[in-house]
């Protein structure tokens, strides 16, 4: 079995795949036109972001048996041609939902407590206490929006807080237990007041939190999203914030990553939010430690085994 | 039964008094002289720390039944005078462990995962994500000294990250559970790779974390400390830091904490601890939430409740 690599992956796959039979081409370099010129020699090939798997890239790979995804969301790879194509999709949550789940406390803790803000202020001097004072996540009610991995993995760590948890996810029921309750959409509107979101991005879900979305929930307070940025409308957080309809928002992703060649609304709205206090900003990194980087190549070496190797 | 109040406290604390019958003065301006002056006339005084009080102002307190901090550490009270005589301490620990431990959470997770210094640079318009991978708190070793009820708050929540959790208590013997494993200290200097301090500061911890006890430490990587600057020697810390033998320092308390009037190698050593990356700094805020300013209240109101209006 060959299988080509296309994006930076830690050192350690090569080893994982060679140790159970699979043929390694690791050309993390490779551009677009390249891999089209390539494909067909490949049973399989392992993805981060950078490239999207589309029809045009299937097209050309006669041999392909499986796409995998070094992360957990699939939105850079076409479904429907691998289902036409019976090409098997595997990617690798179990390898970063952990770090996806300290991710989210972290920077939702950050934000209740000022603590980006009063860390600043520190360095440049400021000692002040009464205008630092937090808030409390215990309590409070969390609702997530989607319940895979990512968002039990970061429920697991908020029963440990005291607040409510209750949880909505379109695709899957039955998941309630002892501290995350299952509740319909219609339940997560009226009671959450912190909302965190975990859907994947797809038709449906691409800039399904707007300001009509948004303001359908009674008693909102803060959101964060560690999904994927399209989701939720920049533009109307932005101005909910603003207005302290909405009060706070801890962000790892943004609609248009490419923060540095935005131009026009985008260059504006990115701008008006970055003078926000009220706002924690990380650069796509929930999901990113240096235990997942290795963790991911491990689960998936063990998803490529299972299908092709097990005796 | 009159009460004197000397800080600044949240207005609920009139009415909360005034309902079990308490006479409050509420002088949150009062100074140091005007305390020795006035304090025969009282039966109870509440502090929060602008003021020791000390053998001079007890001196005075010819009918003072009760001491109350509202906060938990007691270090700014002279606790022997107190028990010559006889005159009852309280503080409200309850009212801010669980701010405490959010805050906590906060900042070695903020710590770990670079989320101070990622929305930094996302607001400059840097969008590294390969530079801004975290470090998993999962499987680590978390090691508490003191266990009283910070350090339990604090182990409740760490619970849910899948972390080891050994602690010692001088103090206190027998509240291991299943999540957390009460250890000797000689245990806690083997394995301890995250260390939190939850000690009191008292003429034995003053200075007590120096650069011969901290080397002491086995594993050490990172130090998060809430309890009180004076326990941790910052110029052996900040040396610690910059020659890499710890990783990172989390700290919301400093030895000297008016930072804007700071001279000599005080001065010098704060200029160096502030420039450090893997330093997470916040003004004395854990255990400050809007939530605990009140909870603070009505705990100690219930404690001077059950002391002398119980039916």
């Amino acid at each position: 079995m060959k299988v080509l690599i296309i994006d930076k992956m830690h050192e350690s796959i090569q080893p994982l795949l060679s140790a159970i039979g699979v043929q390694v081409d690791y050309q993390p370099e490779i551009d677009r036109n390249k891999i089209i010129e390539t494909i067909s020699a490949y049973n399989g090939i392992i993805v981060r972001s950078k490239t999207n798997i589309d029809a045009e890239i299937l097209q050309h790979a006669d041999k392909l048996q499986f796409v995998a995804r070094a992360g957990a969301g699939v939105d850079n790879v076409d479904l429907e041609v691998l289902n036409k194509r019976n090409i098997i999709l595997l990617n690798a949550p179990e390898g970063n939902r952990d770090a996806l789940a300290e991710h989210c406390i972290g920077i939702l803790l950050t934000l209740l407590n000022r603590i980006h803000l009063s860390d600043q202020e520190v360095r440049a001097g400021k000692w002040d206490r009464e205008g630092n004072r937090g808030v409390e996540l215990m309590g409070k009610t969390v609702g997530l929006l989607g319940y895979g991995y990512m968002g039990e993995a970061f429920a697991k760590r908020l029963q440990a807080f005291g607040c409510k948890i209750i949880a909505f996810d379109q695709e899957k029921k039955g998941f309630g237990n002892e501290y995350v309750k299952e509740v319909s959409f219609e339940d997560i509107q009226k009671e959450t007041q912190v909302l965190s979101l975990h859907i994947p991005l797809n038709k449906e879900n691409r800039a399904l939190a707007n300001k009509k979305w948004l303001s359908d929930f009674k008693q909102l307070e803060y959101i964060v999203n560690t999904s994927r940025g399209e989701v939720l409308v920049l533009e109307d957080l932005v101005e909910m914030l603003k207005s302290g309809v909405i009060k706070g928002a801890a962000l790892d992703v943004l609609e248009n990553e490419k923060i540095n060649k935005l131009h026009g609304l985008q260059q504006q709205v990115f701008e008006e939010l970055i003078k926000l206090p009220q706002v924690v900003l990380t650069p796509h990194v929930a999901g990113w430690t240096h235990e997942s980087y290795k963790k991911i190549n491990e689960i998936l070496a063990e998803k490529i085994q299972n299908l092709y190797f097990k005796k």
